[in-house]
């Protein structure tokens, strides 16, 4: 039995808020665990989003997977990135051969790899574990014209929405995005730049440039996208056609769809940034399910971080997409959970409080 | 088959630093993965320790254990805690019984749990899952006189040693160290004092004090423990007899058999760094094998971690203690792990390099 498709406003109209109750009911239980109180740090806010997002103070995570989508930029003609175009569909094929960094994590972490061919150049061979929906072959260069048609962006978008709900319906909770495309800080900075009003210089980093002539050229190309293009940062799916990537908007898609059946979202770094921006331009409810999970070392992803208003987990450092630093933040996430679902309270463990205090206050503070 | 006892003298003999050269394979082994080179961040950093510890290019991470050593303190009869004693022994039967935070966390990330009354004041029952070393009930006050005798502190060690002999012989390859214990901040700001030489006011947080003259108030119980006591900093089982506690010396002797085994520890908090302070003043190769989960909210943690020339990956603002932050990281560096030795190179996965560099330069600077 296949599900209806769905399309962008169907899905949009069924966004509803995290919701506030669980949240509450989700703190008060915090406070008879047995730990002091607030010891649990960020743990305990993540699962209160997370009680928000499942509408329960015991939240239960099951299954994880991660949704790495690929796609090629018709900006890299402009020298914005020193590596051949060809490395996107290798990597594909690293993906779907299990030997690269997202892909060991995911066999080391129990996350499901789901790779998607959202618009790479070359053909790739079919493959059991390949979703081939090759909206476009690489998009138009972004600094003469646009990224792709309205029609392209629909199709992105609403290819991830489906695919969430595909992967939702098979038991996923926890839904990491990732992306793999070559050129794609490019198109990452001018949807950060347009729909946070910074300027190309804040949200574009080094890439592959290594003198301070190839960033200057880089920032240059970013603000020609945005000079030829005028998107309109009110408008996701204009910004999307008009400066974005295919992988991008799956992601995006990927996103509402997951916040519509209540899921979890867990954003990697700078690009999946750019598909989360270009989400809560569509619907500005999916911020609830959103959690970040690192901030790379890509300039322009605090400046995304900022306008989504999502703390990241961690700063490894880390700055190489595919999804690798969500699926690293999985486990602390489940963890999160867990430890308010299933942590005892106080008068069922039988364990003493201070008098004047709802619980102990040990832990590192004793 | 029991294994023969090993003494402090006999583990220290055969400590031998982390491998040079399995590291400086496993730098060049990272340069050739299918990855821009330094795109894992902190985790290459990671895997390269493992590689020195485990003296492989390729380190294979398999058990996971968490010991948490349990305790009480003397002197927390001057009133260094709000929270009654007795709830040690009662957290004690809540971890026995699964409903503690490290519990929950373990059952979720496949980590074996492992309880041990080091010295806790009251009687416990009989339970197959706790180690019963009972070493003393409670230390005695340290701010009027020595925790315990030299042959107690002696014991902590050996227990600690032979319980990793132990633990790593039944196929455990990273174990985290955890604390239980209420007043144990008292003596882990003693101990980091002792070891620093940082002065208490630097090494001693504001614990169950609320106000400042509480905090006040514990500084100077410090600054009495040391007076008194006098530990000598080069000698690691005076400082532990003088101002220590018995959970920590176990702790220290489950690092220093660890160590003797190549395998690797995971410190938690503030407690298990004054462990891993104790631990390096026996013996400094000791610091090789250590990796520091998180930074606590404690503020004596960062002078132990200073010292121990560590730096924590990750800070969630947790002041729980238990092993909790330990536990939390352990995915993250089986992840480190199973890269470096499970993705493929440039070459096994056929792509493309820059002309001019080893590997293509994608990921999030693409």
């Amino acid at each position: 039995m296949t599900n209806p498709y769905i399309t962008i406003s169907r899905a949009i109209e069924r966004i509803r808020p995290a919701s506030a109750d669980a949240m509450r009911r989700a703190d008060a239980r915090q406070l008879n665990l047995t730990k002091p109180p607030g010891s649990l740090g960020r743990l305990e806010d993540v699962s209160a989003r997370l009680a928000g997002i499942f509408g329960s103070e015991r939240p239960q995570i099951d299954g994880k997977a991660v949704v790495v989508a690929a796609a090629d930029h018709g900006v890299v003609a402009r020298g914005v990135t020193g590596y051949p175009q060809e490395v996107t569909a290798q990597m594909v094929m690293n993906f779907l051969g299990g030997g690269a960094a997202v892909s060991v994590m995911c066999k080391r972490l129990g996350v499901r790899q789901i790779i998607v061919d959202a618009g790479v150049a070359s053909d790739l061979p079919t493959h059991s574990e390949l979703r081939s929906y090759k909206i476009g072959r690489g998009t138009g260069d972004i600094s003469s014209g646009p990224a792709m048609s309205p029609s392209q962006a629909r199709q992105c978008i609403e290819r991830g929405i489906n695919l969430a709900a595909e992967v939702v319906g098979s038991g996923v909770d926890l839904i990491a995005i990732g992306d793999m495309g070559i050129g794609n800080t490019t198109p990452s900075s001018a949807i950060t730049s347009a729909i946070s009003g910074r300027s190309p210089d804040q949200t574009t980093g080094e890439g592959t440039g290594r003198t301070p002539e190839e960033l200057r050229h880089k920032v240059q190309v970013v603000q020609q996208a945005l000079d030829v293009n005028r998107p309109d940062p009110d408008d996701g799916l204009d910004v999307l056609a008009k400066v974005g990537g295919f992988e991008i908007g799956v992601l995006a898609g990927v996103v509402l769809g997951t916040t519509m059946l209540r899921r979890t979202v867990v954003l990697d770094g700078f690009i999946s940034g750019a598909a989360g921006l270009i989400a809560v331009a569509l619907c500005p409810i999916a911020r609830d399910y959103m959690i970040a999970s690192h901030v790379s070392a890509e300039r322009g992803h605090r400046a995304a971080l900022a306008f989504l208003e999502l703390d990241p987990l961690f700063d490894l450092g880390m700055r190489l997409g595919e999804g690798t630093g969500a699926v690293l933040a999985m486990p602390i996430i489940e963890a999160a959970a867990a430890c308010l679902s299933e942590m005892v309270t106080f008068s069922e463990a039988g364990v003493s409080d201070r008098e004047d205090d709802t619980g102990y206050d040990g832990g590192e503070r004793r």
